[in-house]
């Protein structure tokens, strides 16, 4: 195969491209609004459309949602095969009058960076994820035939729960995904032009936690001392979730599933470039904070945290009310490291929180949601030939980065497929994403592209059965 | 002087008392709400006009808000000044649904223990300081004169702050109250048919606390681990302001200035009869909890407590959102015995809950409302008197009772009057004050009436110079 004649076609193209990308950020596919039901549809026949001109076989996968969109083209046997994963829906545009112009109306600017295209989805994900479209139909048209097997998976219903794909991932007719390796670009890279692999995703335990008194709410001057009062038992169950000076989670068991940073992870990670002041500055923070031993990215990367998203209880408003309130609450949520188990810490928490409670506190916890953390094993002659088609488009190494939100999906594949997950990001901490005005460097649009081909081409080199 | 013939006329003309009563009860004198204020007004009105026909000189008290009504009769040189206080506003009515009946059309009831007049302010204050009126006119009546000097401070604010009764107690021109012992009927009895006298309230000490992290909300994911959070923070604090397992308030100092309690207090309150099962129940409490070393009964009258009224912050919507909100707070007052001061409570409160702050997380903490704790001191010939008539009105000694509230205009007037103030009051815990279908039973209007004129006579009978 010619690499350098379908990177040539890729840089020739590039018009072409930006107008596809175009016409894909018009269409309005908010997959939480029912308003845009129709769009996101019409959307997924967008995509459809594109992978059949990159000479895929299609289908709309209907489900009891937004519908998925799949596409293979399998004439490579004995080659690997390679899954492709991205979403075509977005989220809302609220604030809409801090746009600087419609976000539907994608609109190429010039930043410090050089041009960049600003619209609803620029880079979460339909920019990014367009880039392994284009990149197989650039293969494609060059070459006649793909160096690998490909199957790509996209789903609409991302940014409002992802309940399809999840459901279908899960059931029989998913035996078609198959893969030997998963791509996926819904991410950021490190820096400008330093691309990343990200290798590990935390897990989530998300809960609500409620309390109650007595069976009405009571004066605090003719009550006060006679009960627990169900505010100051929520502080202090919610106080015992961390050690106040060490920052580590006091919830029984918690760390015993918890895998130990390895050494070569920890130098790795004190490797990359990283200015803590720079860092506290962005965010408006006077000092970080975190558990003792570690650097903020470990601590954020590959410790496990709790955090209090949410508490009510009682009287809010103005001024002063003498009220023992009956009942408070809050949403407790942790990031869960590999090897934790969601439902087990579950079952820890809820037991640690209801010891907690003085006597005549009811407690009530309930799981809202859940993922498993996920640490895909960058090892083996798959990987390595992926990493270095990385290598080769971008000039440097990819570093190699975890990251502390969680995918649920990935989570999902990891475990489904008998595949490693590669999460490598074509966007930027700046881009924007859910925020207004969001936007993608077109560099790392074409350099998406790029990369993709050449990890097409080494993976392609690879015996899968080796 | 012939005290029964006094009490006859009482009992001749329970009639018109009550027809007064109601008269005073039609009058909607809710003070909070501006569109009363005309009412409110008319009410003074009325209070004036009862207190002239008792045989008083009157004055309306134009204030910066509600008036009060002023009235006194010195006409019993060399014998003792009783000042006796009440308010003649009222609560607003809602729920109006849940009344029988107009609150506003005062309406005799027959109940378990007899006939009870509904209305709001029935017993709150209306009918319990209207008694103090009626016991001074039938002395007038019957005797051409007092045996006492008596004084009346009636306020129209009681229900909504009481600035206005403030000032003026606190400005030159209350110079005009001066008295050998108070008198205030705003209260309710240990039981039926069991008279009290209430000489201790407790202060309080009403504050915001609030919490602030980074510039703004940080996502969970991205961030969490790596900076302290403010909604775990101010749970960390609000913990640390109680001991979980023996319910000591942990604030330094805090304690220094309690005065504890007497041997003799404590075998008193234990003499009084206390269900500790029927008062967890009335408030549907399935367990009673507190300050370890003391009994119900004593943690609520006589121990300072400490109670979160309310708590905010980050997401309290349903479902869930992974979220470090940058900022929360929470309502923290404190209820406080002699000889604790408010404000030297607040700078210590103030300053433990930044002491308890991790780093990055700043620290507000605003002083609401304080009012000194007031303990009476129920000794020398006045106040001997005073319940020696109270005995004879029942047929059985007042019990002495302490009360977990606050009512700061006894604290002011106990600090500016040099002279007892004692709390008789003539309402019972069923009369739903505050609440619909406010009562008040009539044989405890007119025992009230009777009970007065006993007092009266007897303290007419001290030496205030002795």
């Amino acid at each position: 195969m010619n690499i350098d004649a379908v990177l040539e076609r890729v840089d020739r193209e590039t018009g072409a491209s930006l107008k596809q990308l175009k016409e894909y950020l018009r269409i309005p596919s908010i997959s939480t609004d029912p308003a845009y039901t129709g769009e996101v549809r019409r959307c997924a026949g967008f995509v459809e459309k594109r992978l059949r001109a990159a000479g895929l076989d299609t289908e709309i996968v209907e489900t009891a949602g937004h519908p998925l969109v799949y596409g293979e083209w399998l004439g490579a046997p004995g080659r690997p095969t390679v899954l492709f994963y991205g979403h075509y829906d977005v989220q809302p545009v609220d604030p809409l009058d801090e746009w600087r112009h419609d976000p539907f109306e994608p609109t190429v600017e010039t930043g410090r960076r050089g041009e960049r295209i600003v619209a609803r989805g620029a880079t979460d994900d339909k920019g990014q994820s367009f880039t392994h479209i284009k990149a197989v139909e650039a293969l494609m048209l060059e070459t006649g035939s793909l160096p690998v097997n490909v199957k790509f998976l996209i789903e609409g219903e991302e940014e409002c729960g992802g309940e399809a794909i999840e459901a279908y991932v899960r059931s029989p007719a998913a035996e078609r995904l198959g893969c030997d390796l998963a791509l996926v670009s819904d991410t950021s890279m490190y820096g400008p032009g330093q691309p990343s692999v990200l290798y590990g995703l935390k897990g989530l335990l998300y809960t609500e936690v409620r309390v109650r008194g007595a069976a009405r709410d009571l004066h605090s001057g003719t009550f006060g001392g006679a009960v627990a009062n169900p505010l100051n038992a929520l502080a202090t169950m919610l106080a015992r979730l961390r050690d106040p000076e060490d920052g580590r989670i006091l919830i029984p068991g918690f760390y015993d599933d918890v895998r130990p940073l390895a050494a070569g992870e920890r130098s790795a990670f004190a490797a990359l470039p990283f200015d803590e002041t720079k860092y506290g500055e962005e965010i408006g923070a006077t000092a970080l904070w975190g558990e003792a031993g570690y650097t903020t990215l470990e601590r954020v990367w590959a410790r496990p945290t709790c955090d209090v998203n949410g508490i009510w209880g009682g009287y809010q408003g103005p001024g002063a009310k003498t009220v023992i309130a009956n009942r408070a609450g809050a949403k407790v949520s942790m990031r869960l490291v590999p090897d934790q188990e969601p439902d087990r810490i579950f079952r820890a928490l809820a037991e640690h929180l209801r010891a907690s409670a003085p006597p005549g506190i009811e407690v009530e916890v309930d799981h809202l949601n859940g993922a498993p953390p996920v640490l895909v094993d960058l090892e083996g002659p798959l990987v390595d030939a992926a990493l270095m088609g990385v290598e080769e488009a971008w000039g440097r190494a990819p570093v190699r980065v975890r990251e502390g939100g969680s995918i649920p999906i990935v989570s999902t594949l990891s475990g489904v497929l008998a595949a490693p997950v590669l999460l490598i990001g074509f966007g930027l901490s700046d881009d924007r994403l859910h925020a207004p005005n969001e936007k993608m460097d077109l560099v790392n649009f074409y350099q998406g592209i790029r990369t993709i081909v050449r990890v097409l081409d080494r993976v392609g080199s690879v015996d899968p059965g080796a």
